[in-house]
């Protein structure tokens, strides 16, 4: 996955162009991703696909012709979604194009002007300082013009059409943790599920710009609206912080639910649902009403890092995204097998010593086995499924589901109906 | 408002009698308040209107003729509600009839003796103790005789014929914080009231004595009382305690909601109900089951002054009165305008920016403006209030109700029906 | 209490045998507790009552015959349920069948091997340490053959048919907490009760072995199982910890809401339920779902003397079987006069004084007979009983029952319903 990153770092994406065609190629060496391309001016709900933007260079010389400012050293160096500028301007006619941060002198921020015909320069604010009156040559060569706005998608096949859709957004440049730390773990992710013999749900995964690529699919695929039964956004899922997992709008759907479980465990921290963040907004707007759940670490805006240059490539550790990538699979899992049962030997607890299940001497405390297949037993009355056991009984789903297994095979259990 | 409350000190007010009337005059100067006289005898409910009790003078003196103690310098010396007496007695013989507070030596106590003929004297501790054998000459110089309950009301109609009741009791003598305080703010409220172009509320202020006061009211007004929407009892609202709010008995009706919104934001304290207190007891009756809440700061029986001599004009503060007033408009602003809304843009976001809405520049962190925005539209489904929406964020009403004008304005949002 | 636990602890009880008959007949001396005899072989549900299972001796003895662990001096040396052995062995041998606590060198573990046929030894862990190689002679001299399971049951009649159930084991050999101190209290509220003029719910006492007698019971007992209003099993209800109740399977029957209130008043801790226990496991199966808790103080697991030689005489106190014995009385107090009233003068509050209920000197805080009566008639709707009524003012169960009294004497509340 750090692989992955790496290689990503240094694209200079947006939400339309070049971009992000160069990103879903690499995604696509590995996995069979298709590529989705809606042309600029269609109409997504209350949103129209802008024209694309791609830039071929960007700098401010001074008058030595050095490049003080210089696109192709960061990407982050120009404002996303710049217009055309060729001119020479003083440093005082320049200072509303330049965009710093006072409390971090030595990062350059991010900044984009993607419906708003603007342009504008990001640096260090040491640099800034550095710069004598000028004049500065100041060129932004970057087109703006009808294209496509491009998303990348995969849809792995299950048992059921009923989907679960995880969701990376790929528009932004070179930021590490936000978010090629989530493409990364979704396609570690997407490779895991698809080398899987047995798949109940199908999955989609969605790489697409922030806010007008998720409405763009959302508004080509009504059909699929009604299917989805459970959904994520994937993001942040590097950094020091511990898991943070945001509640869909509802805040109690079975994402939430499942999420809750696995990432308390795992000693994280479960938030409520707030309108502001990445594409979970669209998923779970009222309209859509989409069982959307967001999976991060520390969140944006919680890290001095988001959104400046020191969100690079030593930001991100392999350490942290083998985690989220671990807690993302145990979700799955958790929604793939949370199953409702009926306790077939309801007459008291079932002599489990006769079966083999039980310690053949006595006195002892109960082991984590026996305890699980008690816990198993006592509620599984054909409506309380093994999330709502784990819930009652504070315990892990996956010996919940052990146990259950041991159950069902000594005949003491019976499948209800799936949860 | 200290000014009203320290005009209205000296009076020595009781459940019935002159001080009553000379109260209600005062607050008659500046609004048209009614005053209401209800004969001795009158049955209300389990309670029956006692006789009018008035008192020219009421003192103990010594042999020397010194008054020791005497009505005239403070009303707490005279047991509300004493009969006429006329005796001399020896310190013993008297000592049944005097009360003080040992732990509070300076102080004088406030008692009454409403319902059960008798009399008595309340004194400095400290000054009991100075006093010799005697003999004493004891003159209560009171009248006990059919009269009236006199109460005052006032009626600020509104668009609606629905009422918010607010309710301050009128027969504390010199005690300043209980209740000229509440007096003072109820007055206060009903004058910024009265200036309002449109109420959609009628308001209706309710001056009356205490409990047999509260209750000769409601059994006057039965065809009021099923529409009354919210009610409130003012008191105690200085002293140096934070504002608390006490529930109404179901503790989850409309007025509890919004009283917990703005004063818990206030820093203040929600409490659950009591069936001890003020008139809050007889709003709250299941017969009545009226939707009362209490305003106070630091409840009675809470702070040592309360009921002695110490509730004095020392102990109001006009920026405690102030606060009081305010948190009271608060209320009434949120009962006012709690509104429900329905996103009329429910699909995804809508494009705030294009509508002028969002800032041009991306990548910064949200304004409270749009923070607010986008919870109301998150939100707005037809059945869920600003309020309620209020509480899911965690934010305020005021802030939320500016976002959803703009959104009304901007055409994103229209009109549910009334919360 | 204490002389009954005395009096109990040489005897060697099993799940079968003579010892549980020698403890019956010692509770029958007291109280006419019938014996039930089940044989050997019959079907209870998923269980069948094993053979029989009595001890006359058991040892090791070296090779001066001297015997180095011997059953009579303690009955927890042999593994309950042991089957009969004569062998000479070496210690090599021997060591797979005995048991000792490393962590714990100088006590006995308790050790059963009830469905497994097999033989062992328990001893302490120096004593194992200063045994050479011996060989050893080992007898077992048991019976294991069909006979009967034994327990006993008490029926105390009430006026109604209603039942509450009071269960505690009998099966444990000589351990003083678990469970003599539940037989002692039980027999003491047994005794308690039967002294009674009037009980409105019939009393059942069970003292049946853990699990299979349980079970039997169950099995033999359909018809009464609809009965059963509330259930409670009575377990290690001496030893230093606070009282603890758990509650029922499905957490929130009326046992629970009135154990709650009992128990936390007295500084108790309340548990959500867990499978793992004693006889509330069988109670609370989905098929039977009866509504039964468990009282105790520190349970089984939790303090270190737990199913070991060190839960003897010295780590019962009178003082703590007092507290228990106290407690539960309070509970089924609190299940017999749970009671739901409706006010009769509900509009507003009525006049207590005229009825000598409140106090006739006004301006003091009000009394606890006071409150308590205010918090009855606030509440009494006719569908919110007494202990509703504790719960929402966090009040004392005694003191409003009290007040109700008062309060139905003055014909101001009126009975609504058996709650």
């Amino acid at each position: 996955m750090y692989a992955a990153v790496e290689r990503l770092y240094p694209i200079c994406r947006s939400i339309t162009g070049d971009g992000v065609r160069a990103t879903l190629d690499i995604l696509a060496e590995s996995l069979p991703i298709e590529r989705r391309g809606v042309p600029s001016g269609t109409q997504a709900f209350d949103w129209t696909v802008p024209d694309e933007w791609n830039v071929r260079d960007a700098y401010i010389a001074d008058r030595q012709g050095r490049r003080v400012v210089d696109f192709r050293r960061h990407s982050l160096h120009l404002v996303n979604y710049s217009v055309p500028v060729r001119a020479t301007m003083t440093l005082d006619e320049l200072r509303p194009h330049l965009h710093t941060l006072a409390d971090r002198p030595d990062w350059i921020p991010y900044r984009t002007t993607y419906y708003h015909r603007n342009w504008g320069f990001c640096l260090a604010d040491e640099q800034l300082r550095s710069m004598d009156e000028g004049p500065y040559e100041v060129v932004v060569d970057s087109t703006l013009e009808p294209g496509e706005l491009t998303y990348g998608e995969l849809v792995l096949p299950g048992e059921s059409a009923e989907e679960v859709v995880i969701s990376a957004h790929v528009c932004h440049p070179s930021l590490a943790n936000d978010n090629l730390s989530g493409i990364a773990v979704a396609m570690e992710v997407a490779r895991s599920l698809s080398a899987c013999s047995a798949r109940h749900f199908t999955y989609r995964f969605l790489f697409a710009p922030g806010t007008i690529g998720s409405l763009t699919w959302l508004s080509r695929n009504a059909d699929v609206l009604s299917r989805i039964r459970h959904g994520l956004v994937v993001t942040g899922l590097a950094g020091p912080g511990p898991l943070v997992y945001k509640r869909s709008r509802r805040g109690e759907r079975d994402v939430d639910r499942a999420a809750a479980h696995v990432v308390a465990r795992r000693g994280g921290e479960i938030r409520s649902y707030s309108p502001y963040g990445y594409d979970e907004r669209q998923f779970n707007a009222i309209g859509f009403d989409l069982p959307f759940g967001r999976l991060s670490r520390t969140p944006h805006g919680e890290y001095p890092e988001y959104h400046t240059s020191a969100d690079d490539l030593s930001f991100v550790k392999p350490s942290e995204l083998a985690e989220s990538y671990l807690a993302v699979l145990e979700l799955l899992d958790v929604l793939e097998n949370d199953e409702t049962h009926q306790n077939l030997s309801p007459y008291g607890e079932p002599q489990l010593g006769k079966r083999g299940l039980y310690p053949s001497t006595g006195g002892k405390p109960a082991t984590d086995m026996v305890m699980a297949m008690l816990w198993v037993l006592a509620y599984s009355d054909g409506s309380t499924s093994l999330l709502d056991i784990a819930s009652i009984a504070g315990s892990d789903f996956a010996g919940l589901r052990g146990a259950a297994s041991a159950l069902l095979a000594a005949g003491l259990l019976g499948r209800a109906a799936a949860a």
